[in-house]
């Protein structure tokens, strides 16, 4: 059973019409990002970091099921006695697994098995719902809260998705595209003008809340709510653009160890780093594998596809530093955001944007969407943190070192899955992801 | 340019209208072998030595390609000018290519471009055979040779085919079967009587030929035909079976380090061998997996999916030895086994049967078909061996080093690939093709 | 050049005559640590993280000869060109070096030849330090803090070198004792009485400052002070015994996952860990290898030698956890603890001991020395730090990363050498140190 | 106990006081090679093919210990309890040991122990043998050939010595010299002429007798003489050089994939070979490193310390190719090499040596001693081979796998230890023994 502290009440209880609503419309977006692969695109898995989306579409089902159907439907048959050992992630609560590094090793089941399974199980949950609701009373909130998580679970592997299925494409010479490009399309490498220097926006020091308080849902991680103090400090008013991340690379940032960390440094070294993920030159001009295939670089998008070590050392060569991300939820309360003004992943650009040339310098933009911000903060517990007991606890807690948070969400984050106070995390040496780099000082 | 030592002059040239025919034949039995797969059975390559069948489909194209179109078709127009780099296996002269390793990461391109691929090759292929046909010239003998090569070449990949399907499907829990199971099914496991004791064929020693000598097709790696000498030996009169193995396995086999060779005890223990590939047990009894999806041990069967090591090991704890390949081809010569007395891929067992019980005990079977034999051999040259100059070159020779002989074929062979002179070989840690035990003294 | 951020000044300049009485007491302390050592335990490193002795003495003679010779002695002379090469430890700005995990392969320069160095460096630096001194002038305080960084380093590898003796010694079956065992001989297993559970010592929250700020030398990693906020926290008032270890051993905490972050886990599972390193079962009874040989397990006494994952789980199990390094410091600087009561290197007893029977529950015991306690704190850059220019700018800064803080000091460390502020770090998984656990809630 | 295969009866049964002698001799000869070392230098292991030299004193040690005093000095009393442990090198019947790759780990027991042991175990011999040799009788030919085996095993480890002894200083900047250089120093890199090119000497095919048929000692892996056919061949009379291994290299041959195995071109790559082991290249010159230091490459010199896959490569280049070990054996019947005229251990230098400018070019030169010389022959067993039971019979069976025979022994081989049926091997890729090559066509 789930505690209060993973999932708080939810602000307005839904009906379990509007629940099913949501959970439709979300099931859909999952189904809607796979639609233009192809079977052979949904089952590779070229490093062990990206799942095959097959997998994806397989686990978010067997999410549902195992909390919800299992433990609110009455006699509910499994839809197959073998896909809980296939389509665990992680949870040790729940018995053995495939291994993560094998999933891609997994022709069977096929496709079209894993779209029957999540039909048989949409149309439990939905027939659960209508139970549920037929009887005219509201939802528990326990309930609510353990169905939010399978949503919001579930929106997350969106935002794995988007990412795995660019890393899956970009494997092949052919640079496929996932979809055809927008028109109009980018400008022309290195052609028209890039942003405006940044502005530096300070922010006075002082003790301020930390985590989410509202109703409404969060994960457990951004619990419990607790005061912190810090000193005096400035945020860039934007994110650093390609524009900016291309002048350290010609300053040779890359061939020169004091900008950065040891272990960042070695790595750097043995992989032959030069530029970002799914950067390549060709005849003197940067382009980019994108969603669309290959892509001239446009100098004033942010950069994207750093690690937290080249996030780190561009700060370095900057006179700068990457924020921690309490500075970063101070800023995003202070200057609140809104959510319309980010690209997200209902905009089918799968790119960050760049800011409006004549945007207004006092402001502090980009911060929800486009990119995941590193921060120099490690992902730990807040104080207080509980895990929640049961197969649950596993969610979040066991992952709670050795990584870095991120802050603000992409452009492959679903709109109604981000908040100032979201804590995403990455080991340092990640790029897959759609993450990026804010200056503080 | 070919030597004539890597493909001498065939017995009868064939007409073109006859290497047309066959072109289709061996074409259309790769695309046969493919069909019950589903797209996502095409990409997947759990284990190194496994390789997707799209990229066999592509590969085995790309080498007619290469080899005959662009030599011998003016102004031919590569289907594609990444294809090369994508389906080249391992010719250095061509290039560099995706790693071997590799091949399981490339979702691109789909399995319907790489038959657009099959199409647009074999089109312009019986274009070239017609026009060439049409001038009522002979084949020349050059010509003739590497065509041949071209087929045997894919009849090789049609032999992995099916030993890589097996491997791909077996990695699912699902267990799926890649065609229904024969009917009558096997006997279920441990009934039925398993076959006599093997009988004891003595073959005087003295100076023997080895080594292909007719007209018609041979590798380069069956030249130079040589004289050897070799002792008096004898050779078992069937393959040793699963009721055999059994034995040695329920003698403590696996546990012994007494009858193996160093590395491959130590690979035994750290990769926990308790039994050939593909074996489990279940409440007491023994199945296998195979392309019938999961079946009982035929304790009368020829065991399959060992390893060198394990081979050797059996020889030792029955107080026998593996042949060498010269006294197996001697033994080959004088039995003259019929290949229609074999099981091979055209019969779509895709497993060793079992020798008829009332087998004449002074006769040597199962020599072809069935089972390939691991020999106590090392795969090196040939006497007077040479590597032909250019990309062809590479096809055998440069890998005559630390691999073993295998000889007879499997059931997995083309019926029409398979000579008692042939020479396959593989690394002794194999378990992936159908190899087998044959006992020698 | 040193900034001050990286050096503060000293309370008191020394006198030149104190500089060299100083120096000469650290330095004798390093040979006289070694001495019980034979030239063969001098140059084998079992492990990556362990240093060969040989190697320490050499490495510290490096550190004045580059940062004190090479800049304040005119016309100095190198003892041999290729020691740069052979004993820099990670500074990329003074060029290449032997590989860390090679240290171990080199069995030249032998042993004398090191302490023929060491002769050859101490020699030039007394003579320097009389010659300034002849004068009458101050010390300048860039060369007091530059000297003075360069004894603290030296003591830093008094303590790996005598965790790096015990591991070394440690490999050997024939468990070889570094000295004889102290008399009297601790109790033997079991006996004896445990101490009593230990208390909770509450501390109330609020904003306290952090981070050294006294004269006298600190490392830049305890720079700048700063100004942060706690909630109220209880810390424990003693260590964890290995009584109270035993209690978890024995509770299964090394077989349940609910106990351990992810990472940990897998860790424990593949490494197999079912105790803390060092500890061996012998006959039904516990024993851990010590300086001094084999030894009972001492129940009363601290544990040590176990990872951050191991201290986490523990920490789990007892329904509790570590303290962040903040909460630490501010206990310390709340109970004032006195160097004079911990176990220090000096005491030559190289395992912490126990509490006394009788001591005040009131008080919070066991903060410095003993063992390094492990706290739930990422080793990161403190608000407002910054890297030194040069080459020291590399000797903390560029390790700020997925690294462990722990606090207190342990019985490895030079009595000289600990201040409540000081800042050590480790990976996750290191167990060869003097590692302890204290709870907190 | 040792079968007669194993251990043939010796030519003339030895007395007592020969044997005494024998092995005083042999003794000494291993203690004599580590008298240059220093203790550090016994206990490195800079890869794991290279043993420690205090683990050679100790093992060869163990092996009389364990084969002759255990069997038949009545209440013999071991040395130490665990020595069997750390000093049993791979025999799996005498239990569990120290894993190969950890010999470099352990310092302990120290030098002075080992050589301890050694008196204990001598000093108990020789009272055997005195004992054995009061009552007047014969030396039974079982005890005789078993302590033969002993003095044969010590012997080669004198070999293992030479040549891990140069690996692990060489492993030093500082390019340690073992022994000082003899006088005259050897030419000048490329003064002085080298040698004409090599004569080839022709041998006619037909049936010959290979294999040990003498009394006196062979190992088990020379057993049994056999017949085999070969071919008529020829072979160079002399051993490759450096001068001729130069035009070689600077012809391209390790930038030229063509002239390899696939194998060994991608080990190359990958280990970035551009010359055999221990050559570097300085202002233009070429140097080797030697046991007398870096010395300048001597072009008349036989080329050493190159892999079977670079032997092959060079023959390949060379329009040649490596005799088989049956063509080598019968060479040497032929040609009946004096041992008198190689380059052998009792030399110590070290090295080999060039041949006299007036060589008798229809003479073979160098086949016993100077180098070992690489055939394309895999060490499986002879015909009839039977590994002996017991212990024992892991001395050469279990590792006649994927390796290569080597013929004629080195420069580091004692001359008493060398036959023309001798069967030494390695792994291809192999470079830090002695190896070298001749041509055969």
């Amino acid at each position: 059973m789930l505690t209060s502290q993973l999932l708080p009440p939810l602000e307005a209880i839904p009906k379990f019409t509007a629940l099913r609503q949501r959970y439709q419309a979300v099931r859909d977006q999952t189904a809607d990002l796979c639609r233009p692969l192809l079977p052979e695109d949904t089952v590779v898995q070229p490093i062990i970091d990206v799942s095959p989306p097959k997998w994806h579409l397989a686990h978010t089902t067997w999410f549902f099921e195992t909390f919800i159907l299992k433990d609110h439907q009455a006699d509910y048959q499994v839809f197959h006695p073998d896909y809980a050992f296939l389509f665990n992630s992680y949870y040790n609560s729940l018995g053995s697994r495939v291994n993560r590094a094998d999933r891609g090793t997994l022709s069977r089941p096929p496709l079209n098995d894993v779209y029957a399974y999540r039909a048989y199980v949409d149309e439990r949950i939905v027939h659960l719902l209508d139970t549920l609701g037929a009887t005219g009373s509201e939802v528990p909130a326990a309930f609510a809260g353990l169905f939010e998580l399978g949503l919001q679970h579930e929106q997350q592997h969106q935002e794995l998705l988007a990412a795995d299925i660019k890393y899956i494409l970009s494997t092949s010479p052919l640079a496929p595209a996932y979809l055809p490009a927008p028109a109009p399309a980018p400008a022309p490498a290195g052609s028209g003008p890039a942003l405006p220097p940044a502005t530096w926006l300070p922010i006075a020091g002082g003790n301020y809340r930390i985590g989410y308080e509202g109703p409404g849902f969060c994960f457990d991680n951004e619990q419990a709510p607790h005061e912190v103090y810090v000193a005096d400090f400035s945020l860039q008013n934007r994110l650093v653009t390609n524009a900016d991340y291309l002048q350290f690379m010609e300053a040779g940032g890359y061939r020169d160890f004091r900008y950065w960390l040891g272990e960042g440094w070695e790595l750097a070294q043995q992989a032959q780093w030069i530029a970002p993920l799914y950067w390549m030159q060709h005849a003197g001009a940067w382009y980019r594998f994108t969603h669309h295939g290959l892509q001239p670089l446009n100098l004033a998008a942010p950069v994207t596809h750093v690690s937290f070590y080249e996030a780190d050392a561009y700060a370095h060569w900057a006179g700068a530093r990457l924020p921690t991300e309490q500075e970063w939820e101070i800023a995003a309360r202070r200057f609140r955001p809104a959510v319309a003004a980010g690209t997200f992943l209902e905009s089918r650009a799968f790119d960050p944007q760049p800011l409006a040339p004549g945007a207004d310098p006092a402001q502090c933009h980009q911060l929800l969407g486009d990119v995941w911000e590193w921060t120099y903060s490690a992902y730990h517990p807040y104080p207080g943190y509980q895990r929640a007991a049961g197969a649950l606890g596993e969610y979040n807690g066991k992952f709670m070192l050795n990584q870095l948070v991120l802050r603000g969400g992409s452009c492959a984050t679903p709109a109604s899955h981000i908040r100032p106070t979201y804590r995403n995390f990455f080991h340092a040496d990640k790029r897959w992801q759609f993450t990026g780099i804010r200056l503080a000082r």
